[in-house]
């Protein structure tokens, strides 16, 4: 069914032609060959796509993930660790399982976005391992015309997952996408509601998760989820400075193929002048940077919502600070809990003072993510 | 035998001496040890080479392969989608197969190389999987003196072979090599049959191959051999930038010592005043681009030619676009056929226009590359 | 006991305050929870530090090695060359285990160095193969506190074990350490005997090492054991250009978290108003370099010492030349010796003249690398 969909789209393009274009058969082969992203006349409420490239994710991919975010986190770094733990080995770093199954969605649902506007209820499932395949599709649970008929938003749950059909990875995204034709006629206004958090009731543990071994020396910091007050801060005090090669190569592994991030010709010429980092490779330094304060943050289980703040470009260097709203138990579990987390990445501005929102909902310009979502962590015994 | 060949030129370069130097123990070890690759007049007709450091080829490389080129096809991303064409797992991209073979060939082949000046019959044989280690050796099949008698074209067919002695790759390939000693004698010149093309009856399906369950959705597009014309020109849209850091991993990745590509401190006051860019790195990216509107060209069988028409650079911003020169069955298989293509890279001009080699032969400054190869693509049923 | 001394670190420093902080929560998270490192007057003689993070090391890592160093000897790049010498498989390159040994210790022991002092006894035990999983530990050997009261130097025995607990990495480092509060007593000074070097009959081979079918027309040189001479010298003749994208994902690979090799903001500020390149990096492409020479240099047994004379930033070219300390039997074995080498590395000066320190002990701004190691070669037979 997508497939005759996407067939459809191909040569309702096709059709349109170009004015101007003298050779109708290289326009005939541009346009109906290669792929013009959806636009937003071309989503339908509770249409599903699958979306193309089923990735396996091997030791290459965690090797070149810490190599570009400088990763220290214990669980996805070691084998033994994991053993340590009850898993058979190291699982994949969430963040890169996120990046790969949103790099995934690229092609078919914000190829044609003016912004990406938010996400929700991102949630972390069985984990993935080296030799795992990871597939995506999204549902288009929400369609909403802007009042200029020249753009909409779109609301899709994306889901991940495995090679046996294991969602990996479930969340909600809305993006403003252009129409194709000014003229075509609105859908019906759909807006979904939209969870303000993921309930620690629904996140995911790891099967066979026993923390009985967990050993804080190897994680690198003594502190455990008990030790963590609702409204501390903590400054992650590092620094890392963007380049275009580290920022262009981590979002080729994840096969995001956005074109801002990539064409310095185009962009040169664009609204910034520079290609835009890619969001979640923010997200990932942030996180890494994160584990000088959060280093027994072993899991992140859900992410509740995410602000692209600012954008940040090659030359910029990213700290993070990070505020504790709330701890929350774990339902069934005595050894573990989840710390819900707002962290905030800034560029050209170490994180000494916190920069933060201010009280109208203004943000200083250093600042390019608020991210707020939900780690899990061994409790003291 | 090829070892006693090293030797006598190790040995005859070290007794040529350096005028003016003071210290002969020295000068022995410098030039004795290092290698100064083979100049025209080291090459003998029939000689084969067995090039150094076989090279075991793994998941990591491929992480890598497709970090630093952005590819999307699906076989070399997926072991379950090549599971599902009734392979073990996904086989080793085809272009990073032809760089590694490349890479073993230049220490001895083109360290002294004026010039590439062509390929000829690159035919791509068993499938390479991650484990698989390749080894390259090389036969020389032609060679002819230049008039100035400084230097010749060496005529060489390399071959790569795994583990197993299986031939993964076979190409013939032409440069312009310096003479050590003007005054060598020439041999007799002899220039070998090139072949305008590899027959489509030459090309090697991967054992076991089966496209009953090949799915387009997953591909990536709905276009099948069956859709594309000869004469059809497909835009591939998409920029990628070149950054230094980016096309030396690549380079060095492929173990590809050419000097040109590393070293800025002589580049600098070299011709360009610049690193040059791998040539094999343009092609790759074209070939990435290229899955835009040839996301179901499965498998490279072929390269009949290619010439790498102007230089590359950092900072220049590659695009690419494809004319179909002709649709060919493939004997024997009723779900596959074969296209032949030639694909043009530009850099920093978009290629809406489809830039292209003038009628009297010459080329705009921006096409950087014209390759002309065959891909493997299913058929409609 | 370590887990109670971090403990009592991080209060310390909680507790000391900061003048001037007007909220105490927000200062008591970001001084408690961070790594503020081990300041002198935190290390006591005799202590053993467990290091965070084991980590495994895989296929990924290898490449990534060899695509930021373009390493080009053949054992650790090929399983089959591997076998050919009696192992099951490729082994991990030697200095990458060295780094990621090093990377481990650098949160614990040099996060608030002044300065890097010296290496002495570093030898390498059991090979690494991709899977395995590596920890390290430090003990500390020696204190003494500098007469200005604000610095000490502390010597670590630092060692790297796999997962079966077996040796691969054993050395000692010593460093130049700030005190976190003057006033603070010293220890008794206490230096350790160093060792000059590390005895051949304390190097470690291979376990099943097997060098009948060794083949130097696969390794890439006709040069063994016996054809060295002591005092001769070898210009590795090629260069390498270094990049900033390049030098932060080797050492991020390594996760080694020094900052001042990822973070501009601070570095523009700095003492060189630059990022400052890991001393290991500049290592490792002197070693990769040398394979231009010293191809059969399969294994390196021993690092006796090794000086960082200048520092090098991105934008450099470094290339490298050996001399022949000494050619040292092996007990035990006629089919392999050592090589005791010294190897440079300059910044943008090739070594055709071998750029030397002077008699009076002082290097050239250009030489960059002074190192003293042990190779292992076959013998001729």
């Amino acid at each position: 069914m997508e497939e005759l969909a996407l067939f459809r789209k191909f040569q309702a393009i096709s059709s349109c032609g170009l004015s101007g274009d003298k050779d109708p058969a290289a326009s005939l082969g541009a346009l109906v060959k290669t792929n013009p992203g959806n636009f937003f006349e071309d989503f339908r409420l509770g249409q599903t796509i699958r979306h193309a490239v089923p990735r396996t994710v091997t030791a290459g991919d965690v090797a070149l993930y810490i190599g570009l975010t400088g990763s220290r986190f214990a669980l996805p770094s070691s084998d033994s660790f994991a053993q340590s733990l009850g898993l058979d080995r190291a699982p994949i770093d969430d963040l890169l399982v996120f990046h790969i199954i949103f790099g995934r969605t690229v092609a078919d649902i914000s190829l044609n976005a003016v912004a990406n506007l938010g996400y929700a209820g991102c949630k972390f499932g069985a984990p993935v391992f080296p030799g795992d395949t990871l597939s995506a599709s999204s549902t288009v649970i929400g369609l909403k015309e802007n009042s200029n008929r020249e753009t909409g938003t779109v609301y899709v749950r994306s889901t991940g997952v495995n090679q046996r059909g294991e969602t990996v990875l479930d969340y909600i995204r809305w993006v403003m996408v252009r129409k194709h034709d000014k003229s075509s006629p609105a859908p019906e206004a759909t807006v979904p509601d939209l969870p303000s958090a993921v309930e620690p009731a629904d996140f995911v543990i790891l099967a066979g998760l026993d923390l009985k071994h967990y050993d804080t020396a190897l994680a690198g910091a003594p502190h455990l989820w008990d030790d963590f007050q609702p409204g501390e801060r903590i400054d992650h005090v590092d620094g890392m400075t963007l380049e275009e090669s580290d920022h262009m190569t981590a979002t080729r592994l994840y096969q995001n193929n956005a074109k801002v991030h990539f064409n310095q010709f185009t962009e040169s010429k664009g609204r910034f002048g520079r290609r835009l980092i890619y969001g979640g490779h923010i997200i990932s330094l942030a996180r890494a940077l994160s584990v000088n304060g959060l280093a027994n943050a072993f899991r992140i289980a859900a992410i509740h919502g995410g602000r692209h703040v600012n954008p940040s470009f090659a030359g910029d260097t990213i700290h993070a600070w990070t505020e504790v709203i709330s701890r929350d138990p774990v339902s069934g579990r005595s050894d573990l809990g989840a710390l819900r987390l707002r962290t905030v990445a800034t560029k050209d501005q170490p994180c000494t003072d916190f920069p933060n929102v201010a009280a109208d909902g203004k943000y200083p310009a250093s600042v390019v993510l608020d991210l707020d979502y939900s780690v899990l962590m061994p409790r003291r015994r």
